[in-house]
């Protein structure tokens, strides 16, 4: 049952030649004079959208934003109502962002349906601007998906799009405020989506096969291992705090350190507790990556602090247990210093494990790109959230990571090979080819 | 020579409880619902000059406002010539201030002229809405000032006001900017001041007898001596800087510690040694109150951290070792997690000491509120800045304190005490006394 791969390496050399020309013209597509920033419900989403569904439509795709401004492009199968196998990723980025963290699984799973397409029967209209009428190949339709808000930049709470596509979505969410106070229900309204609608959104576990990612590893492990593309073995959780220490605002001159409760002193012993306490765990890491002073004047011992607490695990007990030791050590140093602290919850995800068989597609797909005798393909677990954390509730997983060279992300300097992205590009497709032949 | 204060008990009363009235008065001309916020070229400033404008002219003073916004109030000799002793302080706050540090002196000063000035000769022209004309019944005119900017909060850069008029403008400090990239220059004119003549808010050493100031002490002091007010014997000096911590902004989840450069654990670790060092010595402190990481999203590493550091100490030599001694510490910390820092110094200033002669009318005029046989009027330094330190390097000044509840300033909570305002009152007036008898 098994077909390989029907087209040659240089196929496979222009696809990944396209992805990184398109990750550049993505790149343009920015809020910021200086660097990558696409928010969720920004005019800059709206505009990547555009963009992504003409590259869409050029495939033979229908195109459709859904209820909470995910794009869907679809390639059906011989009968219509087959369920989709979804691949896809991401499109907003973190601030100064790099240009392949999410952009490049979108692009890679439009290249993919090039690399697998059928041309239609000739009877089939071909949709407008596309090259000719296609459909998917197998017994299941492909959709290509790009999800908003994978990072949370704007609201604070990561994966909305994908968990309204997981019919996930939690009302409370409407009242969350982006820096300028601007409410997720008010950009949804700014942006021409009509937050009643929401529901409709949600995909039903019985419409869909999987789904399919390939990311950028974000970490250095492949780039360590001198490898390119490694099978994706779970996504790790990550709890999300918004913390606030309380002191007293007092005079910068009159105000001797016996008498001084410096919110922002507490706050600064809290970051390096975290650093403290998860480096010496195994598979732990937190990170501190918000903090600020009130009222913020150089001459006023601060009266508040808050920070954020991003803290993730391979395994959800292991990082509750760090949590709780994290909060007696605050508890003291707080004590020391006469201030009160309070964290609120803002993000809680279980550990999301990739489904058996997606993994073992993912790793046959990668073993078609590695010399005759190489090792097995490494697998990894993901210690970065991405959007299958909330697809996972409503279908099987698999994902692909390829090698991050050095592992900078969420930063300019972020960057992937063309060659690995062709590696990439071919295991994924063969990942695709190896799940029909499972399906029968 | 020496008039004692033609005025009574209930006359000076009156007068402290008209104090505590305007203070509420100008607590409500702010830009902040939920506080007191009146900074540098604000509408807030326009509408607190217009207000204490009024205020003089009911005094029969007249009154302008200067180059840089400062506002004059003056009743002159019998010689319109006569030098004048300006008496006064600032209308600009912190951020979510309280009411008395600043607007206590200048409205201190207007109740002072109310006390010791005389009616004009019959054949002055009094002034508008004035309850009559008045001269001063010295020698010397008396002159209410209000400065602003002494705090620094819009620009960074303190005691804006009291330079221009002590004819040290830099010129450098027109590119200033605030939190919205508003520079100075441009503040002035949008404020209608036009940044050209800035140098006419310059006041000759020639026109000047001194300068008398009473403040709050902003400390606890007093309060922990049980005593209403004390002599100040000098401004001590604060050094300013603005620091930048740089390293990597990388991916919160997929970079292990190993290979991080955490800008803001950096920064951290800085404000602890800045409150460790400073904590070791004696008549040191030194404050961070400012704290900012970015790029400033929960999943990302900071990249940059930029801080504030307010250094203070009694002494210039002390203060400055004990920068030294940081500055070594931070290539210590800084060399260790593999991150580069700077500092850019925004303010330095030189302790300024209180003339001897207006030392000794202060100590006389708080000794004239003291029970017979009382110790004493307490000497005491001032660890905060004041606008004096500008105002000392064209003319003589001195000070009063009084005393601060707890010692709590820059808060809302700052406090002062009726009876300790009409204490100052009194002291204020008698050393104007006091200054006109020694000058004969």
């Amino acid at each position: 049952m098994l077909a390989r791969l029907d087209a040659d390496r240089a196929a496979v050399d222009a696809a990944a030649r396209r992805v990184m020309r398109r990750c550049d013209e993505l790149a343009r597509v920015t809020a910021s004079e200086t660097g990558i920033e696409r928010v969720y419900l920004s005019p800059e989403h709206a505009r990547a959208n555009r963009l992504a569904a003409e590259w869409m439509r050029e495939l033979g795709m229908s195109t459709r934003q859904d209820a909470a401004g995910n794009l869907v492009g679809r390639l059906d199968a011989a009968d219509p109502d087959a369920p989709a196998l979804m691949i896809g990723s991401h499109l907003d980025t973190v601030l100064d962002a790099g240009r392949y963290d999410g952009m490049l699984g979108v692009l890679a799973a439009l290249e993919v349906v090039r690399l697998l397409r059928a041309p239609a029967p000739a009877s089939s209209a071909s949709a407008p601007h596309s090259d000719g009428a296609h459909r998917s190949p197998f017994r299941f339709a492909i959709e290509v998906v790009a999800f908003w808000d994978e990072e949370g930049t704007r609201f604070g709470k990561a994966l909305l799009g994908s968990s309204a596509a997981a019919g996930s979505w939690d009302d409370r969410w409407w009242a969350l405020q982006d820096a300028d106070g601007v409410s997720v229900r008010q950009a949804f309204l700014e942006f021409g989506l009509d937050p009643a609608r929401i529901g409709e959104a949600a995909r039903r576990p019985e419409e869909l096969v999987g789904y399919l990612e390939a990311h950028i590893e974000q970490g250095p492990e492949l780039h360590r291992r001198g490898e390119s593309l490694a099978v994706v073995s779970s996504i790790a959780s990550a709890r999300r705090f918004q913390l606030v220490v309380e002191g007293e605002a007092r005079h910068a001159g009159g105000t001797p350190y016996d008498m001084r409760r410096d919110a922002l002193l507490g706050a600064s012993e809290a970051a390096l507790a975290v650093e403290r306490l998860c480096r010496a765990e195994h598979h732990i890491i937190g990170t501190v990556g918000q903090l600020e002073a009130f009222p913020g004047a150089m001459n006023v011992v601060p009266g508040e602090a808050r920070f954020s607490l991003d803290l993730r695990g391979e395994l959800d007990g292991h990082r509750d247990a760090v949590w709780s030791a994290l909060e007696l050590e605050l508890d003291a140093i707080m004590g020391r210093r006469g201030l009160r602290w309070r964290a609120d919850e803002v993000h809680n995800a279980a550990a999301v494990g990739c489904a058996p068989l997606l993994q073992d597609v993912v790793r046959e797909g990668i073993a078609t790109t590695l010399e005759p005798g190489a090792d097995a393909p490494a697998t990894l677990f993901s210690p970065a959230g991405h959007d299958g954390m909330s697809i996972g509730a409503i279908t099987d997983i698999g994902m692909l990571f390829l090698r991050n060279p050095d592992g900078i992300s969420h930063h300019p300097d972020e960057d992937v090979s063309t060659e690995d992205v062709a590696h990439g590009l071919r295991a994924l497709a063969e990942s695709v080819l190896h799940l029909a032949a499972e399906r029968g």
